[in-house]
């Protein structure tokens, strides 16, 4: 049966929909795609992550974002985007809710007064240190379903497909 | 030197960033998230595929809640939420523009009035089939970098973490 899906109303506005699916193609499973089955994993681990560090009030998107500016000290817009995967403009509406809470800020870079860098401030260390022990506990959870050694080797797995590497290498493949 | 970062910069406003490290707890490694690193390989996939998908206009994350609902049939709210790992306000953010731009109807449940249903609208399905293509190259572009067989083993390893029973097994682990 296919794309026309396991519950086959054919009433009224669903009619409709049934019948536009008349003339096309035999449709790939749905658990297919790649970048869907990245997604919803992601999902599901942002959520129960988000869940742990709940107390804090950090989700794990913004635990990720201060802990990358702690690690590359105090890194340009350009730099924290690439470090995180993402584009300028995605960074920025990232990171607009911590500049708002007072858990960063933007400065003028001393030697590139054009360049703009991102530093954590005190309060922002502190928020990032209180968060640890949440986040290494969601880590033990994870790590207690998942395994641990399994969860090293998925990691070496997805830098590999975050890499700079591998975009180039998707670019350059051939389309047939 | 750890959380100072590999850019010390100590003038001015970063100043004070550096001295807010003081008394912070040795940090471990950024790379070390499953979370974290989720989120850096489906951002990289997603920009990939978006790249490839760009001449239907439809970006990756639209056409996969296009190809979910067209599986599904006419799903609920719910099971499609449930489907994709998202939660109901989020599906519904995700689903105003494929409204707005006629790919999908959003209507009464035949059978229990109080119930919504999603259904692809003619235009939905003809725009989901002409992305079909475009996303098999995506597809074959990954497989042909990461590896077919690596590729199936990668997805039945996210679609068990994106699994309810990962999500139960996860709330009942142990804190210690």
């Amino acid at each position: 049966m296919g794309f026309m899906g396991k519950r086959g109303q054919s009433k009224g506005a669903l009619e409709r929909q049934a019948d536009a699916t008349a003339g096309l193609p035999e449709l790939t499973d749905a658990t297919r795609c790649n970048g869907t089955a990245l997604r919803k994993a992601m999902r599901r681990v942002s959520q129960l992550y988000d869940e742990v560090l709940a107390p804090c009030g950090l989700r794990s998107t913004q635990r990720s974002l201060l802990m990358h500016i702690a690690r590359a000290g105090n890194p340009t817009m350009g730099e924290l985007a690439e470090a995180l995967v993402l584009d300028r403009s995605a960074l920025a509406h990232n990171l607009k809710p911590l500049e708002r809470d007072g858990f960063i800020e933007i400065v003028v870079d001393d030697k590139d007064r054009r360049s703009r860098r991102i530093a954590l401030t005190t309060l922002g260390n502190a928020k990032l240190a209180e968060s640890m022990k949440l986040w290494a506990q969601a880590q033990r959870r994870f790590e207690h379903v998942f395994g641990e050694e399994e969860a090293r080797a998925l990691r070496a797995t997805l830098h590999r497909i975050a890499s700079s590497q591998f975009e180039e290498a998707f670019l350059a493949a051939p389309d047939s």
